[in-house]
Formats: structure tokens, C-alpha cells, sequence
């Protein structure tokens, strides 16, 4: 917890939920008739609402990106590097929005939720959702918080996603995409990667078919199993290997035990699955996974991306990380070639850095200098305005 | 199964059961009393003993490494496209043994055998064993089989860190070791890929703390997951795109279904999690995967693996494939460059592949060419003494 809430920080800020009372007809055919969406901002609108950013979030992410709840908070929000007064997404300057997806285990309608007709937790009843779904969800809540068109969208991973879908979706509501990260399809490795973890989090007892919360249980081991290969795969193996090594946690070869944790990486891990099955919902996992596997950026334009891209009108920065294996700078130079062949206006960074997948959350000067550089030039456009 | 043997085939073999009464003074401190190795060869062994050569298995391998066991067989055995007539591991030259390891679950001493002590299977308190274990019950049954001196010791993988370590513990017991795919030791992302695989199998509830043979039950789930885990790291990325891509197992995006299996990779990684937890013994799982773990090629050398290699007299071949992310080429180079800088003869090939780890195991005909050479030098060696 911070003794003093630094300079640069947004500070002490409150979640609103807000409530949507129109129907929102899903990607799946299914309606949600009312849905509330846990959302955090930080900044203040401009007069003629062109400074507004939204932020989309990752599998595991949620609406608390930056600033402390309280003066107990441990940590910050999840991209408190990235933003406050000063920082790259700069509060001073812009209008950042942060929601919780519907979906989402944090406050937004998901499957914690109760289901109105059943007056139980949705669970596995609750509808599966897109990443067009999402989009249609912050287009409304753009609607509601005055917002006709984003300075920028930005995302990373399944963020990133989100991200091109706004392009896609609503090219008059956007001027900059950040895409950070992402890729317009998840290889088969990708989703053998999910499936596992979802086959882990099916196959614990406690899973009671998706029905746990009304069994009072949860499948605590299989979501920290998901999360323990989760993790694995978004770290690169030399992070691994700098931060780990091969230390034995006792310090010691223990000869003739098989303890059941010996190295330090097992430990690591443990701590990982168990932290994060303690905090997340399991069929929101589930669901957030089976998102990712299905989104397909070309899909609907006869798998032809650069098809997809010519619907965009705004302007997209391109991230990605030398050591993330699971959204590879291959595919981020798939996106960028796409776009070029659209005729659209792209930049694009390849930042070095050990850190895997995981390095679009971390501090990294040169990340923080290519995100700086180019809000700096939004920021411009809107004060030449 | 096969309607005629084919000529380059070993034909129909069967696997001897040896026994061997001496204790077996284990890496743990502890003691087998006796213990059974379940063993195939393939050949003849020459009037000089000098014609021999060992092949050790991996995690999930055995003794039925070429031929059928009989006419209703499926498949032949696992390195069947190595080992026969004018295949490189030619049986018209050599004398080829391969045991399963003790430890192991298809017939040799191991968790799923009888524990005299309590006429109940071993199951998790059979002992620990480390790779110098294998090598020593691997030496005594050269010695019961008249062997003095291997031709050549091979293994890829975990089999490749036992053909390492002969090569350091009886340096004049072997003339070549060829080691394919392996490492002088696991990297962090690999011991962690392990330990999520253990935790699959531990949690399972059917696990029963290692004691499912005496409860009637099989931890099925943890260790199909276990494999699935396995499977996807010892393919490549490329590998499963080819084999997979996004391939939808109805053909067709399911809209508004969220069926539990969907895609093509999906129902593959289940059939595969689902066929060898019928097949392999958890008990056996965990304890190959911490052999594996626990190699540590120069651990008593003070860590400098060139010390170690000086131990060695015999030459070598190593072998890596370019899209094993598991033990990849890197790993190899590590090898290569301590034996070079240990003055020993080694030879090194890089082999293209997009297989993965699994390479090791499957036709290439570079892979096969090289091989051939190397063997072809061995055979003449013997024949010109």
C-alpha cells in the first residue's frame, strides 16, 4: 500500500457501475435484456468530447487500470505505468475510460451475476459472448458518457482485439487504434494452449458442470491449473530462466526426497494459480478464452483482412514484443502488411524485451517512449482543432 | 495391423522379462532389492561382443521399440522407422537392445508393480529415481547380455541425457553416444511445463495421494491433461497450424453455440489426453518427469559441463531439429561446444524440421541420412578391427 499516493498517480478513484437498460441483442442470437458495466475514468472530458480514450482490457483484466482504491490498496490499477498526469496515456490531457467487460467476474454483467429469470448466478447459462459483443457494449457506453468519436482506442491481447473491431465496426467513432500485442486470429497452438486450460478447469470436480456457486464450491484447482499454463506460456523462456534459473527452493540437492515442490519455479507457480483462482470466476475464464479462439478478424470478409481493413478509417499504431511467443511479432507484422495493403495509415514498433507476452503490462522505456511519441501527436491534433 | 511383415521389418518380436537379483543401490540412498527389466532386441550380437548397440527410451516410451508383437498389432514400435533391415539402426549389423526403464509401466520394476514389503503395488512410494539409476541398471544388463563395451549408445530427449550420462560413468563401456533432441539440463520454462503436468495428475481426486491401484481407480483426467500439456509443447507452432489451422470441427462457426468442443485441435489434444492416460501409469509420469527435471549433466563438476564432458572417451554425434522449442537447437550448441572445448570428436547436425520436439521420433529423410553415415562408420570400424 502507498504511504503517499505518488505525484504521477491518478490517485484515489471509485468504480461506477453503470446500468443499460436497452437490449443487447449478442453475437450468439441470444439478448441481454439489461446489463450494468463497471467502469473507471480518469481525467476530464473535454468541452467538445475529443479527448476521450478507451481503454480495453485483456483476458484477466478489468476496469481498475490505474490509481488506488484506497489507501489499503496493495498495488495499483493494472496499467498504472502507463497512466496518470505525465504519463503516456496522460490524464492531464486526455479522458481515459476503463469498463469491465460484460462477461467479466468485477462488477459488469457476467456470469457471477444472478440470472433475473432464475433469480441464481447465470454460471454456464450466461450467454457466450464475441468480441463484437464487447464492442456494441462500449459503443453504447460511449454513448452514455457523451463520447461520439474516441481520440483512441487502445488494447492489448485480447484488448487488441477489440481494438481492430472498433475499426471494423465503427470507423466514424475512432481516430487512433493502439494495437498492442494482438492478432487478427489466434494460431492452433493458441487455442490448444486454451483448451487445455479449459479442459483443466471442466474436469475439476468442483466445477459441478459451470454450477459451482450454487453448490457454494469452486474449482479452485482447475482455474489455477489455467492459469498456471496461462502463465507459463506469456512469460518467455529466458525471463524464466533470469528470474528462476533452476534454484531449488530448499537451496539444496535434496538427495533421496521427492518433496512435492523442490524448484523455485514450482513455487512461483503455485502461488500464481492459487492467487488468481482465489479472485476470478471460473466460467468468466471459460468464456473470455472461448472469445479469443473465436475471433476472427477476416472471417466475414472471405478471409481476406486486407478486405477487412478497407472498412477502417482511422489511423493504428502496431506493438509488439521481440519474446512474446503467443502473439508474435509475425502476427503484428500480419496486421501491419494488411493495413498497408488497405492503403491505411499505420505505425509500427517491434520493442526488444525479454519479457514474453506479458511485457505489454510491464515498464519498458522504449514501449513507453513509443506510446508517449505517438499520444503526444493525438494530443496535438486536438489542440490545433 | 500389418497383412504382411514388411521385409525392412524386424517382424514379430518378443520382449524378454530379466531379471536381476544384486541390489541396486539407488541415487536417493535407497535400495531395490531386485527388480525385473523388460527387454527387446533386435539382431545379433557378433562373436566379439562388439556390434551392440543400447537404445534409450523417453518419458513415454518402452521397450517395444521396432517390430510387432503380433499379427493383430496396429502399429509397429516406436523408433520402427529407425530400427531394422538397411534402416539405420541396421539389425543385419548390429545387436540392438532396449529395455523399459525401471520406473516405468510396461513391464520393468516401477510404481504399478508389487512392493514385497507390502504385497500392494508400489505406487508413490516407489523410490525417486534419477538419469545415473537408468545407466546403472542399463550397465547390468549389458553384463548379463555379455556386452562389455556398447557400439554405440542412442537416445533422444530423456533418452539423450542417459546416453550422456553413461558417457560420463563408464567411459569405457561405449565408443559412440549419439544424443538427439536433448539438453544437458532443463531450462526453467521446462521444469515449469512439468510441474503444471504433475499438478494436472495430483489434483485429480482420483489421484488419491498415489495410491489409485490399491483404491481401484486411475487418475484419468489429471493424466490426460498431463499429456495434452506435453503434446502441444513437443509439436511446433507451424506444425499444428498445417495440421489444424482453425479447422472448426462442424465445418461450420456455430453461432450462438458454445459447444464443448469446437475446433479441430480440440477434439485431437482430447483424443490424445484420453488414449495414453488409458495406457500410462500418473505413478510412472511423475516420476520420469522429475528424472527429467533433476538432470543436471555437471551438477558434481562444479557445474562446468566441460569438466564433466573430460570424463568422456568415446565420440559423438548430436542431433537437434529446428522447431524443437522444448530442446532446441540452443541446447544442442551447449553440448556441442562443451565437447569441443573438452577435446572430444563430435559431430553436430542441425536439422531442418517442423515437427517440434517429437521430430526425434518421426521419418526425415535428412535426419535418416545422417544417421546412416554415422552407424555406417561404426559398422565399419568394427569389421576393419
Amino acid at each position: 500500500m502507498p504511504d503517499v499516493i505518488p505525484e504521477n498517480s491518478v490517485g484515489i478513484v471509485t468504480p461506477q457501475a453503470i446500468h443499460f437498460d436497452e437490449p443487447l441483442v449478442l453475437a450468439c442470437g441470444r439478448t441481454l435484456d439489461n446489463y450494468t458495466l463497471m467502469v473507471e475514468t480518469y481525467g476530464e472530458l473535454n468541452a467538445d468530447g475529443s479527448n476521450a480514450i478507451l481503454i480495453c482490457h485483456a483476458l484477466s483484466g478489468h476496469h481498475h487500470a490505474a490509481g488506488y482504491h484506497s489507501m489499503a490498496d496493495q498495488r495499483p490499477g493494472w496499467w498504472d505505468n502507463h497512466i496518470g498526469p505525465g504519463k503516456p496515456f496522460d490524464t492531464n490531457r486526455f479522458f481515459i475510460v476503463c469498463p469491465n467487460n460484460i462477461g467479466g467476474c468485477h462488477g459488469s454483467t457476467g456470469p457471477i451475476s444472478i440470472n433475473p429469470d432464475t433469480d441464481q448466478p447465470w454460471g454456464p447459462d450466461f450467454p457466450p459472448l464475441r468480441v463484437r459483443d464487447w464492442v456494441e457494449s462500449q459503443a453504447r457506453l460511449a454513448d452514455k458518457l457523451g463520447i461520439r468519436q474516441w481520440a483512441a482506442i487502445v488494447g492489448g491481447s485480447l484488448g487488441g482485439m477489440q481494438v481492430m473491431r472498433w475499426a471494423l465496426e465503427y470507423p466514424d467513432r475512432v481516430r487512433h487504434a493502439v494495437v498492442i500485442a494482438s492478432a487478427m486470429k489466434l494460431s492452433a497452438q493458441n487455442i490448444a494452449f486454451n483448451e487445455i486450460a479449459r479442459n483443466a478447469i471442466r474436469s475439476d470436480p468442483e466445477f459441478c458442470n459451470g454450477r459451482y456457486l450454487e453448490q457454494q464450491t469452486q474449482p479452485r484447482n482447475g482455474l489455477g491449473l489455467a492459469r498456471m499454463i496461462g502463465h507459463v506460456t506469456y512469460l518467455s523462456d529466458e525471463l524464466m530462466g533470469n528470474k528462476f534459473g533452476r534454484e531449488l527452493r530448499s537451496g539444496s540437492f535434496q538427495r533421496g526426497q521427492d518433496a512435492p515442490i523442490e524448484f523455485q519455479v514450482e513455487s512461483y507457480l503455485r502461488h500464481q494459480g492459487d492467487a488468481f483462482s482465489g479472485t476470478f470466476d471460473a466460467n468468466t475464464y471459460l468464456l473470455m478464452t472461448k472469445a479469443l479462439d473465436y475471433f476472427d478478424l477476416a472471417r466475414e470478409y472471405d478471409h481476406n483482412p486486407v478486405e477487412a481493413f478497407r472498412h477502417a478509417s482511422c489511423n493504428f499504431l502496431v506493438v509488439s514484443f521481440s519474446s512474446d511467443w503467443r502473439f508474435s511479432p509475425e502476427r503484428a507484422a500480419e496486421i501491419v502488411e494488411a493495413l498497408i495493403a488497405a492503403d491505411k495509415n499505420v505505425a509500427y514498433t517491434a520493442i526488444e524485451s525479454n519479457l514474453g507476452h506479458d511485457a505489454f503490462l510491464l515498464p519498458n522505456q522504449r514501449y513507453e517512449q513509443v506510446l508517449t511519441a505517438y499520444i503526444n501527436r493525438i494530443a496535438a491534433e486536438i489542440s490545433s482543432k
